[in-house]
């Protein structure tokens, strides 16, 4: 019964294997190895276009040099108040751009609202020096809350960003739940709707360290080999950055992981909706879910061994929140299996000793 | 004839096997899993006292994070002149300090030379504010050029750093290798001699994707957990870095890989000092061997597929090298073998048609 | 009718004489001269404590030094949404910590509402390094809006720093002008209520260029001296600022000045408040008026040579501002006279000839 | 007898009554009133060119800010190692640009050896990650040791910048003096030769507080309102700076005290030159003066009221400097008198009570 997070898992069979298969042998290093273009090429396919693809370690990385890639002097982004990018990247953003800040904007359920965008980048007008350059504008799909943009709405943002002249970048460390929520090719999910720069996640979804900035807006990969580098993220061994990228494309690997996630997560939501001792905050289409539950239920679960976390109220959920309630997140993942859904159901509705 | 980095090399297959043996179940995340823990404690036991232990990606980050934990503001840092730190990071230590600036020490055989040293110092005087402030003094061992520190020599630079105050940093991104040529414990190589923080490679002896800095001196781990992160260096699946280090150690792996990576070093200077095409430029007791070659000889062995790169003239060594001559360096690693060697070798001395 | 900003009067004559009278002799450099020593301990004196004293060149260094000077790795500040911190100063804050976030907090009439305040906090759990750590938090007295915190309200604040372990810092670019409004000591205006360190503008306020930071937590003051000269922010011919604030001091010039802006404020908003053509959007004890109109009327005033600038809505103030309606911002200053009022008071009654 | 610096002087009755008459009114805050302006423009007139010009407070922020304005990811400058960016300015370049190096150059009397630049740049070759990227060349006119680049040795070093693509800049704090000394006209000195930014410097000629970045190339000017906004250094009240600046350059006073400081000099050295205590260390036509005593001598002339420091010894002049004995830097300036020079050309040989 372990939802804590999706990176609590491992590193899916076939990922493994790829690993120990590209083990021998001489490679050229930091990236220039026959496998990593075979790989980058690969994405190119995916995307239906050129791309340029910048492997790096972690998620934080993904997003924070992506940031520096778009950055200007006194560059302002903007992204959604609960964004990974502003809550849970330790100032990495601010350290590798650097200096630059993330400009928090409201919106409910976790997405940009489009009004509250354009009226926050128009507080930084271009050229006056006292506030700054806008930059760039970031948003994560599937979001931090596990909802997603559908088309519509991603189109609506990259309008706003192509009337002020600012890049668009995704946080796409579930890029793949996302996907299988919303049935759109990768292409559709980005170059297509306006999207200059991704952060590809791996790691999340069945690697064990495979994450790639994805550039489709040339201007902004120029620098990136030296951004990356000052950044300390640049793999001698690249070429096991790539064998995943490898396997995890192979026969939609990724896909399917991802879709797997998601049905359990859709499962998972049914329990809880269907239970007397939580409730869901929300519909969440990716792999996240969220529970609604008092704090002696909260408790039980923890006890019971359930590994899941309190989670710090979005903005706009205050008022789904009872007093003595709390919310709770829930992350479904490649290896979690219906048996750990039905286990957790099943505890979830056995009434506590204290409620009998 | 693979001679060009110890980082051509892939993983050795006990490495591979202990990913593979970790990639199951569920763990919890970013450095907090027991393998972690257990991990962790088999640094002490290695060390033969506390230390704290930190994983991060790349030897360039090591470094890097090593010196944020020691800067202070205006932070100086010394380190040869033609240390990694200075040459080969791509400003990936002024970045992740922020700001630090790292002064080069000149000094013969890539060590720090301890009155150039102690000059160096003296040129920053403590509270002097238009200087700055000295924060610590790094030495690679082995060193850039394949030299090593003996104890004396590294007693000598830890006296200096205690005179003035200055923690020491080793970067032992050939930590192994060193240790395998002076016959010294870990302790000895290092806190017995007054190092105070250690970059400590995996990658390049044999790992895929192991760095770790161990800190001897408490002081300076307590802000690293939040320099790592704000570096983003923290490895969500932080327990594939320690599997491999778990393996990496077990039955002294890492110290037979060194060996044998320096052996064949030793054999391949051998060939070259009996050479009539190539001489060496001075004795290596680590891995990386530096020879002296005409640009003909040199591009008669590129063209028949020998791998190895033209080197930076180290400063001290302007006078060695002739006219038409060129300095070359030749790694060796956990996977080269003696026929690698031998048919270099018997490259290197049969005659070039153009000689002929 | 100048009423641009208090930055558009030049020097008080006495300022102009006291740059005048220092010009001759040769004196210490760099902060380091009697003249420099006997203004610090004039400080002192006003703030009836000990104080360390740092002089700077402009309000923005002193906001970001200070921040600097409070700062720890991965450090996060909190300041009002429409801080000078966050909205008008173009990164340097970011640039000079280095790598601070600063993050925005509501509350309504400028001030920081402390329920707010402290959930904000909340969302940065010290230690949990993927959050970062709480740093400072920085209120603005007088606020960006022409408020003041009243001293209770300090108090509520300061009481959620201790809490949290936070240093206060106190935003005192128009310092001057709220302890006119307030009619509080230096000391009850800030350590007394628990602000570690301030922000102390004299510029706004009659001097060409005289800035200090104020640390009155003697932590904080420990690495300034070079946090300042990394910043480039220490002059070498500081005498000349200490000239600036002996004169400033004198005889009470500062509150002499800071209380005719003041005066000249609260008749600029009785004339606004009697108008038919304006309106106030809040009442403003300090020397910032905020007026709302149309923009028939703002252009009319414009074009008639009337020197004010339309202003950002602040976010609680959404809903005071009618359709076609603009907020607008009036600043005097010790240069502001009766006349300057009047004349404005004037024009603004005036009808336009597109209202006949 | 006071030659510690050409900053521990006042402000030049011209300056100070500049200031005095421009106090009065209003003017547009940040750089962009009338006054700033004709200043501006004045500057152009002097450099026989269309220049960007922009005001700051320190040398050090010119200096940083110039090096930010060239600055790329992963930027390495090239300055000679004893510039005053690398051992003056506390880290301020690296903080402002940021995180840019200074990778230092040997060449004896303070200037940079062309053959040695040219050969450290190479150490960088673009495109090469690892090392990162060359981005500029720094001199000093003056150097930090009082002497001069010629025409042909500027030629030379421009030279270099353009086969390699980069950008000059020119540390001119004391770039009067130099002129003084040369008889060239600005543009001579500066883009005739290829220098594409200036650190103009007033403050040690006669101001007290203003300084220039004067941009030659466009390119370098365009981020630069930003750069210097973020680095806290614009001036609200910078009709101040443009006041000191148009009375500098009324009548060549500039020239005439530069010029002043320079005889100065020259007496200096010619008493230095004739005494039996002491040597002159080199010749230097502008106006710091290297004096080579022995510690006695030192330590006599100090104790009778003589204010010059003890200097760091250059590299190249270690071999000057005989045992017991120390270099000594006296600096003339616009306030230096014959009487003053008299005065300690008179003590240095009045032999001391020790030596009878």
């Amino acid at each position: 019964m372990q939802f804590s997070s999706d990176n609590w898992a491992g590193a899916h069979p076939r990922i493994a294997e790829a690993l120990t298969r590209h083990a021998d042998g001489f490679a050229q290093a930091y990236g220039l190895s026959e496998q990593d273009r075979k790989v980058e090429q690969r994405f190119g396919e995916l995307f239906e276009r050129d791309v340029a693809v910048f492997f790096v370690g972690t998620g934080t990385a993904a997003n924070s040099i992506s940031m520096a890639a778009a950055n200007r002097p006194g560059g302002v982004a903007f992204a959604h108040r609960e964004a990974h990018l502003i809550e849970d990247e330790g100032g990495a953003p601010q350290m590798l751009t650097p200096g630059a800040r993330i400009e928090p904007v409201d919106g409910d359920h976790g997405r940009l609202d489009p009004e509250e965008l354009d009226a926050a980048i128009r507080r930084f007008p271009a050229q006056f020096i006292h506030a700054g350059q806008p930059m760039a504008v970031s948003i994560s799909q599937s979001t931090e809350i596990g909802t997603v943009y559908e088309a519509a709405q991603v189109d609506e943002i990259s309008e706003i960003c192509r009337l002020h002249g600012l890049p668009l970048h995704m946080d796409g460390a579930r890029f793949a739940n996302a996907m299988a929520a919303l049935g759109q090719s990768p292409a559709e999910m980005t170059w297509k709707r306006g999207v200059d720069i991704l952060s590809f996640g791996g790691t999340k979804n069945g690697c064990w360290c495979a994450e790639a900035i994805v550039v489709f807006n040339p201007d902004l990969a120029r620098d990136l080999p030296f951004l990356r580098k000052r950044s300390a993220h640049i793999f001698s061994k690249s070429r096991f950055m790539a064998a995943q990228f490898e396997a995890y494309f192979e026969d939609d690997l990724w896909v399917t992981l991802a879709s797997h996630a998601n049905t359990m997560a859709k499962e998972l939501q049914t329990a809880i909706a269907e239970s007397q001792h939580a409730r869901l905050a929300w519909e969440s289409p990716a792999n996240e879910v969220f529970a609604i539950m008092d704090r002696s239920t909260f408790d039980r679960l923890q006890a019971a061994g359930a590994g899941f976390y309190e989670w710090k109220t979005p903005h706009f959920a205050k008022q789904l929140i009872g007093e003595n309630e709390l919310i709770t997140r829930l992350v479904t993942g490649f290896a979690t299996t219906r048996d750990h859904v039905r286990e957790f159901a099943a505890l979830l509705d056995q009434d506590s000793p204290a409620n009998l």
